[in-house]
């Protein structure tokens, strides 16, 4: 590739946070023109990079858009321009967050002793800093993301009701109540009975939601697995996950999707309740905390794998 | 990744040939201990790099295996190392060898006016030559490779009886006959009625095949579409396909099976079918020759996407 003219390359890393994986661009200046065709381009598995989606870091003061602009009077220098594989634009992604920080560490521009990254993002300012890896998880690095405000739609009738909807997922026998949980985007979590009913459940297809929102759900399956304690003596829930994502099919892993079936586990067992979950999802492990402010945070690994020089010219843009 | 040290780092390629995807190694002196943890890891998806197989550029000399020695006495200075991307060890990849050839090429080993790339495989020497992108194809460079000798297992009678076998395909109303294609791995080849059919055709599950040899097959599954005038005045056949590859599923491209498919409906077609035959794979478009000689030439695509550094330290051997 020594013989490509500079104009053709494109510089990128590859990350993933459990398994959910980004081409990630240093665009530090703006400069670059990221088309949606590009961006499909660089996420196809087999003819480009590879990924669940791109995320582009540039900063906040050089991109002309209402987001980045608050961001930047907001303290965030760095904004998170993310992008679906289909070449959408996208609001924020949980795990993605963390990966960026990752590169914007790798960049020297963050330094997790001098405190929190605020990076901009389409939902808002978001803060990551770095957290110990829990005991018993085999990750590297872990940030924990302040996901903002959460709420349950159905309210204290649906707690009371323990639910305020039906799932019906394939290769389950019986519909069950399922909550509604609002992450920014709609979630629904359906409790499984079993390790066998997690498993056998077909996720091929889109489980049915009743009531269904107008803009759809992205439905979660949990396993509660109980209570256990922490090293500094606390509590903390743990659950197994698996979840469809709306508009994508199942997925190793969710961001916000963790956080509903944490919440919603955490809501079903009351007022004693941990605060602190474990979320064991396909593709790995994230740690969700409902703080006394309303907030809920997401910690979990990130992960640079390789960084990559592609060739633009050899990319099928359609 | 400029933090990461040497010793964990390892420069790969990824490339592809209609998008049968391969992570390509320059190891020519035959350094690196490439384990089946390593392969894995390299072609998963989303923590690695991603890739149906593995493939080493080593020097025949280099590597201590018969196959090897063979090929270097054979005159082949290198040898393709390839491996699947479950970890294990492979005889030789139709579509892969053009991606080496480009590979070998982009390091300035090859200049394809000098004359044809010897390259060393488990299946024996396979000589590549440039070759011109067919009128109508999109593609920028192609490369015909000499695939050695074919047969049809079921010999004059299978001819006669146009099949030898039967193969059932999900989503097919009907189970129908079949020719078996040898081309140093087993092919099984079925006619579809139409377009409709072969989109139909629900390649999710293997179809079946009936007798099965011991062994398992490769299912093709073919759609006619007639002759047409080359520009040089000769006839060539053009042919739609399907492939379900043996104990990996569907997928977008295979090399020995557009040959097997090729093949099989110039056999059915009789004495004054054409030798020269396009094959319109999922993946892009290939051409298969039957030679006089009874070898077959498979040309196609080969496009070198990326060149990436992998920080080994980051990646979940298994």
């Amino acid at each position: 590739m020594t013989s490509v003219p500079a104009a053709q390359r494109l510089h990128v890393a590859k990350g993933h946070g459990t398994r959910n994986d980004f081409v990630l661009i240093d665009d530090r200046d703006g400069s670059l023109d990221l088309t949606p065709a590009l961006v499909q381009a660089l996420c196809e598995r087999r003819a480009g990079i590879g990924g669940d989606g791109v995320i582009r870091l540039v900063a906040s003061r050089r991109l002309v858009e209402d987001a980045a602009t608050l961001a930047a009077d907001a303290g965030a220098e760095w904004f998170m321009d993310y992008r679906n594989a289909d070449g959408s634009v996208a609001q924020m992604c949980g795990n993605g967050v963390r990966v960026l920080a990752a590169l914007v560490r790798s960049l020297g521009l963050w330094d997790p002793r001098d405190g929190e990254l605020v990076l901009g993002t389409r939902a808002g300012v978001r803060r990551v800093r770095e957290v110990p890896v829990p005991a018993g998880v085999a990750d590297e690095r872990w940030y924990a993301v302040d996901m903002g405000v959460w709420s349950l739609p159905g309210g204290a009738a649906a707690v009371q009701a323990g639910g305020d909807a039906t799932v019906d997922v394939p290769g389950l026998r019986v519909a069950r109540p399922a909550l509604s949980v609002d992450m920014g985007n709609p979630h629904t979590v359906v409790v499984v009975a079993d390790a066998d009913e997690l498993e056998r459940a077909d996720l091929t297809r889109e489980p049915t939601v009743r009531p269904l929102p107008p803009e759809g759900t992205n439905t979660e399956l949990v396993l509660p697995l109980g209570e256990r304690a922490t090293e500094d003596g606390g509590t903390v829930g743990v659950v197994r996950m698996r979840v469809y994502e709306r508009g994508v099919g199942e997925t190793a892993s969710c961001g916000t999707g963790a956080c509903a079936a944490a919440l919603a586990v955490r809501t079903w067992a009351g007022d004693r309740a941990p605060d602190e979950w474990l979320v064991h999802v396909p593709g790995g492990t994230l740690r969700v905390t409902a703080r006394a402010d309303g907030h809920v945070e997401l910690a979990g690994p990130a992960v640079l794998v390789a960084e990559a020089t592609v060739d633009l010219a050899t990319l099928t843009l359609s």
